[in-house]
């Protein structure tokens, strides 16, 4: 067993701007997200047990640990799914005892250990199909992938119950790693970016600087073009094409990419490395610029999951992958510690409640891999995919949404995302604050932030005011703040609190309607509907049943009308607009005709109602779309 | 050696409305096509000769033969480009004999020949990497499909030669495969459909009833939803899904599914099977209603090169691969014969001159395999490709391309191409006709066509009135022709013709402004020009040097002028329009924002300057573009 050096403030990155919280510090307190986890404990966690016996996961684990025979199933990464879960039943774990979920995890971790070679080297794929060919694959292979999913879980597990026994498998499969690759060792780094992050994380739970030097290798390693690539792609797809201090553009595979950057950021927030932040901020300028859809969701092209050229996003071709938005959740947050600038917890927030929750059912047993913002209908999620990565990484990142909540700086506390919850937090002065924040988020924009507990001496609370949001207002204890609230920054509120004192932050949710950069093709002359941070969508099942979703405009000068539908997927906010259903008989069998030999197709009014974006597809697999084209304007006037 | 049963007259399938004339039928004088089998003949046939031997092509066949040692070199279908090449060959041995194409050809054909296994079986693949697993992987195997591309040659080198060399090797190998698979014999079929065509055309050579019989078998093996597909596609990848009499979509692999189609109405023409004809009927229904590019190519989906939905038609990530384009041509070929339809033929010039030809460079040494409609720079062709199905299909189509210029029926001849050419054919009534076609199509529309030898029955002249022709006028001797013109369908001249009697058919080419379907994102509120039978499109290089062409709108009120430039590839038609740049800073970092925030880009008129599409990339690999957004109400005022 390693010697453990102690963590290190697992809060307090050197270089972070804003420190995390403790596992526990924000408890939710009912709401959006606290109904979301709900359903994610009580059946996403057990559907995905059964899902990980049933694909043969712990099969795979036994017959590694020499507990049964037979051959090794699936693809060669599914130890990480295994590693995803326990990530996300350690964050449940962590709020409240649960005998069921304990035991399942329990029995995993005895099987991850059993599986573990004496020498500390832990790959079930490898174990049982090329025992003697341990890293020779790094391209394609997923060893060190599937270790960096291990390091977070034993990470977090290790947080949440104080058991030491997954991280001591990491912790021994780490020092198998470093023992082998680095500076005067074996030089290269793993085709699918993620061990990096999770060796910093590594490093914070245990103090063990080798695990730090070791990310930073595999940070180095990477963009000295030799990977393969795959089908039309060269190096690029592995993030291989040039170094990262180097970068200009986000490409290549959209996961690979956005697991990089966030490792990238890690490694940045430990050791302060200008250049690592630069690339870092380059890339996502590339990425918003260019190459991100209204919901968030990264990867335009399903060729190669990857990002497109900039302006190139489909709505239905689109591949959006679930674990690209989570991914993009996990490198904005960094950011955001890295700099406080409110971009980065926009971004977060976009992702979050739009194209990463598109990828969980209503039931939280099913999941979409995919997630277009365009389907002619058939689309649905499943229960499981023969690559299963998105599902448990949607559990992990539903268990531990709380952690993006609030942090704290040495002036006070920040709060980024709005629920209901009770806050606590240790300022730098060592006083004791607590906070519950009362709010109908992201249905309603008022929110009531209640002090709790606080010392004596002033301290500063930052609230985000959201990109979207234009006219914010702020009262304390009744009184207009004397604090600018402007869309895309944080209020200071810097005051002597009491407990008891109560700020009262309203962000008003008009609909609104949205247009896109006009070098898209595919939302050209088009519109979208956004509320709060949720974008809307336009579902085939709830039109009058003579309207076609694909043969309407909607009335851009028409008012939009959000209205609460309490029927619909245990309540939420719908909006409904005006438009005109087209008679396209005249353009029956032609695709293309001669400019104006069809102008002017008859039209009638219509109603169009759109529902949240990520509460598609609960109701049926008819079609679906967000960007609604625009009517022209003698169809308006 | 195969007892051969004498030839079925190979231009006159039983159920054909019109037949083809014979090989040398049709000699092209000069034009637009025949510069370009000039370059086919001088350069691409040798350039392919060469990429052959370096690819490995040859030497494979050499192991195969016993003639060389070393190991299989690429992927499994290489021997189909050989054949591919071998066919265009023929094409130009028929027109002149060449020394060096003819050594080059028997040099192959007796390699060919030496492969073969005494039992007639051939595919360098198996022969050399798994002997003993003869058609074990129908799905990806192509072993089929290569004998299919063989039997093509062979019959082309039959009928352009004479020697009997290829044409026994390709007998050989399908009485083998006639063995081994058929009713009561083996079931399956190709995963890649190519025999089927290619049998039954060695039915028409050979007179062989078996080889129709076996192409029978082969069709209605197909769609019983066995095969694996490839990636996020199942049976529909392989045409697999339904039985091919009950198909109602084109999806799936492109090629595969237009290679089928082409066969099945190979089928048909012989057969006479209605459900045949009636499902071709309906799957180009399909095709063309919702699923085709405005250049002709096929196939919207990199991922599975397939077919997209309807409506999915992007400019930009379509895969329009050129051996689609040619399969559409081959099957659009055979529809025409089977119906006498002109919406055929217009589907084969748009094809032809757009999207096919697009396939090649002006020097005959670079090829495209994916052909979009947009590029953001940095496309270029290719001068091979590890998959090379696309050069040597493009050699076979140049080189042949006199053949879809006309046909006879018992009533007289139809023309359905304009070129400079002559066209003998022998009537029905025993009668021999000659005519001379002139015109400098497709950069000017007149077209004069003299009788040079007729009898004195009067007959019938068909002349093809394209579908983009709105304004078509005829003159016989002078004087108006008594018949009707109309868009798309074929103008009758019923006549007792004489020597020196000269028609002539004036296709005024305005240049024109299409647009496409209001279902289809990429391409709404947007135009396209064409000009006679071509697209046209922007290349960035033929812009004032402030100009980006995709930030530009084109005023859709303002005149388009044609133009001859005699200095660009050749000398070409060029299309000059008015349109505005945008100032775009407005959206400088930003993708989505509230309608109207940006309204009014700043704007100025500027000069926009059109080139065929098939042209593009040949100056250098920069952006281009073939739909451009239209200037809205306010902008074009």
């Amino acid at each position: 067993m390693t010697e453990r050096k102690g963590p290190v403030d697992s809060t307090r990155s050197r270089h972070a701007r804003w420190r995390t919280l403790p596992l526990t510090s924000v408890q939710l307190d009912g709401g959006f997200w606290a109904d979301r986890q709900a359903v994610n404990r009580r059946s996403s966690l057990v559907h995905a047990y059964r899902m990980l016996k049933a694909a043969g996961n712990f099969h795979n684990l036994r017959v590694a640990a020499g507990r049964a025979n037979g051959d090794y199933r699936g693809r060669n990464f599914l130890d990480s799914d295994v590693y995803k879960w326990l990530e996300a039943v350690a964050y449940e774990l962590a709020k409240a005892p649960d005998a069921t979920l304990r035991q399942m995890a329990e029995e995993a971790i005895d099987l991850i250990a059993a599986a573990q070679t004496p020498d500390g080297y832990l790959n079930t794929y490898v174990q049982i199909v090329t025992p003697d060919s341990r890293f020779s694959d790094l391209d394609h292979g997923h060893e060190l992938y599937c270790a960096g999913h291990l390091f977070q879980a034993a990470v977090a597990y290790h947080r949440a119950t104080g058991s030491p026994a997954l991280l001591d498998v990491a912790t021994r499969f780490a020092d198998y790693i470093d023992g082998i690759f680095g500076p005067g060792k074996r030089p290269g780094t793993d085709g699918h970016p993620e061990v990096e992050m999770a060796l910093v994380e590594l490093y914070r739970e245990t103090g063990e600087a080798r695990y730090l030097k070791l990310a930073q290798f595999f940070v180095d390693e990477r963009g000295k073009g030799k990977m393969r690539g795959l089908g039309w792609y060269g190096p690029e797809y592995h993030q291989d094409r040039v170094p990262v201090r180097q970068a200009t553009e986000i490409e290549g595979h959209a996961v690979r990419a956005l697991y990089l950057m966030a490792g990238v950021t890690d490694l940045y927030l430990e050791t302060g490395e200008q250049a690592l932040l630069d690339a870092a901020n380059r890339l996502w300028r590339d990425m918003t610029g260019g190459k991100l859809h209204l919901t968030g969701g990264a990867g335009a092209r399903y060729e190669g999951e990857s990002f497109g050229a900039p302006y190139e996003l489909p709505s239905d071709q689109c591949y959006c992958e679930t674990c690209a938005a989570i991914a993009s959740i996990q490198w904005n947050w960094r950011m955001l510690l890295a700099t406080g600038e409110a971009r980065f917890a926009d971004l977060l927030e976009q992702t979050l409640y739009n194209g990463f929750l598109s990828g969980v059912a209503a039931d939280g047993e099913h999941f979409f891999y995919i997630n277009p913002l365009l389907s002619r209908g058939g689309y649905e999620r499943a229960a499981w995919y023969e690559v299963a990565c998105c599902p448990p990484n949607i559990m992990r990142t539903v268990a531990s949404v709380e952690h993006y909540l609030a942090t704290t700086d040495a002036s006070g506390v920040q709060v980024h995302l709005y629920s209901p919850a009770s806050v606590s937090a240790t300022l730098e002065s060592g006083e004791r604050v607590a906070l519950r924040l009362e709010t109908q988020y992201p249905w309603q924009g008022h929110v009531a932030l209640t002090i709790v507990e606080t010392g004596a001496q002033p301290w500063t609370l930052r609230l985000r005011i959201p990109g979207w949001q234009e006219a914010a207002s702020i009262r304390v204890n009744g009184q207009a703040a004397n604090t600018a609230a402007r869309a895309g920054t944080y209020a200071l509120i810097v005051r002597a609190w009491q407990p008891g004192d109560r700020v009262e932050l309203d962000l008003p949710m008009p609909p609104q309607l949205l247009e896109a950069h006009p070098q898209i093709d595919a939302t050209r002359a088009s519109a979208a509907i956004r509320r709060g941070p949720l974008v809307y969508c336009l579902e085939q099942r709830d039109q009058d049943p003579d309207v076609d979703i694909f043969s309407v405009q909607i009335d851009a000068r028409a008012p939009l009308e959000a209205a609460w539908n309490p029927d619909l997927l245990g309540g939420m906010m719908v909006v409904n607009a005006c438009g005109h259903a087209l008679d396209m008989n005249g353009w029956a069998g032609h695709l293309y005709r001669p400019l104006g030999a069809v102008e002017g197709l008859p039209r009638r009014p219509v109603q169009l109602r759109a529902v949240p974006y990520f509460a598609w597809a609960n109701r049926g697999a008819r079609a679906m779309r967000v960007w609604i084209p625009r009517a022209a304007d003698r169809d308006s006037r």
